[in-house]
């Protein structure tokens, strides 16, 4: 069992919510993030920081800005990843910076609270 | 060491924060998730849609409503997780769609930051 | 590769955001999340009730107050677990009740969305 982690675009959420469902993945949830990738997100100013220009480097800042986004989770049976993972890609892969990440996280255990199932059963 | 993540009803946050410390469980946080589960919520639509009512198909929709739910997540030894699994079974049961799941996650560690104790010495 | 997240004060977050950077952890995300510790974070009411005093045990309640807190999640390769959390901890021990915890998830995967890279690649 895995916990599949998506942190994604915000204007993303329906595309990917479409793409999981179509996928035949039913549940999920997902909340407000922010973050920031390692990449620089105006390649403008990123351009001008590499040349030296001191006035881009201020506006890229020693803190850098954290961006507002979405985190989804499924939970799924280890079989399934791959078409979750596969579904969020197809959703969300622009080429472009700040496309966002995926993570996997072992599970040990789920439960279904109405029904007091768990392991697998609990998710399927 | 483990952590236990429960996706529950909002209105129910109360009662599940009264279970935990009822269970001798002080430390948790929660935070604002939203989710859909695998069941459909209005059963009369459903069961419209499955006997191929255009209409309640349409309500359905594609892409799914996401419903909004409270997300808490204690950490414990791996000797209390059964107690906390079932204080938050007590407090969410209903016997109705939308009681919500636990999943629980392996942890490797964890860090006191005021003492800088580490282990479960951290979270007892 | 490890997922460290850590409950902190919310104002620290930029504290927390300089000292990660600083020790070159540029990617992360954060989110808002509410939570209580076992400590009690008043502490002439917590000595109050201690003492017996119904008006101060009244105070403290049975069901416990939850915090508004940050919670920041990096994720990293296993050698550079605890540079982040030095890093975590040298910006937020403070030494009072409240300073936070950080926990270490062990991690099975990651896929940066845009190049489709997976692995430690995909978070360096």
């Amino acid at each position: 069992m895995k916990e599949v982690i998506a942190i994604v675009r915000m204007n993303k959420m329906n595309q990917t919510k479409k793409a999981l469902t179509d996928a035949g993945i039913a549940a999920f949830f997902a909340h407000e993030a922010w973050g920031r990738g390692k990449g620089l997100v105006n390649s403008i100013v990123a351009a001008g920081a590499a040349q030296g220009y001191q006035e881009a480097a201020e506006v890229l800042g020693s803190k850098g800005k954290l961006f507002a986004k979405r985190l989804i989770t499924v939970v799924v049976p280890d079989e399934k990843v791959s078409t979750v993972v596969d579904a969020i890609m197809a959703a969300n892969k622009t080429g472009q910076a700040g496309d966002g990440k995926i993570f996997v996280v072992p599970m040990a255990d789920s439960v279904r609270v109405r029904t007091s199932e768990s392991g697998t059963c609990a998710i399927e």
